[in-house]
């Protein structure tokens, strides 16, 4: 069993987990969540999820982004895994720290490939597929806080052309970092 | 001695290196470099680096975030470790995609805390640390192609208001892709 026990590696200035046998050290970063507000028509694709956390709540199709991809190719790739959909990244609609997670998420704005034949299909990590219009969106049934935050980024610049992305919103600490338990309860916030 | 073992965790859908002993998996993912364009009066601040890669060539005050923190609290981290500096972060000018490395950079507009008095020293990471004007940055001393392209976006917004962040040029390929080896050879992209 490999040992591991917290030290300060050499040029370093931080405790890290380094393995007592063989001096490997377990560097832990924050990880990148890609994904994307699929839009056709003012409808905006989401995916029902088929796995925990959140499992039965919606989501944007994003996930883990993956070694020797870019962003926009593991947002293009999320899509197509969790929602099979071909799509074409447009820009960045909003970067957002989820600092209790350890995570980045960088959601993009995107059109399908073929806009005038829109296809989709469940995958694996999906109950179900579908196109709403902002009407029909279950608010109340979103997986995620920043899911939220990224269908309110999506509302504010509408087809036009993309400018600063947004941030996490100043009137909404939700998942920035870890917060009084007395608050913390109200989070769903647990990745995407 | 851990074994680690190339295997697809149930669930997933690609190997990853596994434990033998425990099954713990050891996921890989891209790190997030956070870094900043800190600006004086038209001037930018530059560190030369103390540290491989690279050392002895100049580069903007960045790498990696840790977990916990923001990307703004990291950006501004990494200025008060590498070059002594106190800043405020004013929004993204770029979001650049180093997959051949795994890196993802998030590069900030910021300013001094106390613009008045603009302080910065060298950190245990810096040679020197200086502000430069345009037509003083040392270009072909420059660590990464991203420092010229962070350095570039800023040319383009200077003061004004921040748009769409910069993403990798177009015309620039460097550090994208794992690239054929008579392309490769002329990168002096290693990390930041």
């Amino acid at each position: 069993m490999p040992a591991f026990v917290p030290q300060i590696p050499d040029g370093d200035n931080r405790e890290r987990m380094v393995c007592a046998d063989c001096g490997h050290v377990a560097y832990e970063n924050p990880k990148i969540v890609v994904g994307s507000v699929v839009v056709s028509d003012s409808q905006v694709l989401l995916c029902r999820r088929a796995i925990e956390p959140r499992k039965g709540f919606w989501t944007l199709p994003a996930g883990y982004m993956e070694l020797g991809e870019t962003l926009q190719e593991g947002a293009a790739r999320e899509a197509l895994e969790e929602a099979g959909a071909s799509i074409d990244i447009e820009g960045i609609l909003g970067v957002f720290s989820i600092a209790r997670i350890g995570q980045v998420q960088v959601i993009f704005r995107a059109r399908f490939t073929e806009p005038a034949r829109p296809a989709f299909a469940a995958g694996p990590e999906s109950l179900e597929v579908g196109l709403f219009r902002w009407n029909e969106i279950p608010w109340d049934q979103l997986a995620f806080p920043s899911v939220h935050w990224a269908l309110m980024a999506w509302h504010d610049v509408g087809a036009g052309a993309l400018g600063a992305p947004a941030g996490n919103p100043s009137h909404d600490p939700r998942g920035v970092h870890r917060m009084a338990v007395s608050m913390a309860s109200g989070s769903g916030e647990s990745g995407l």
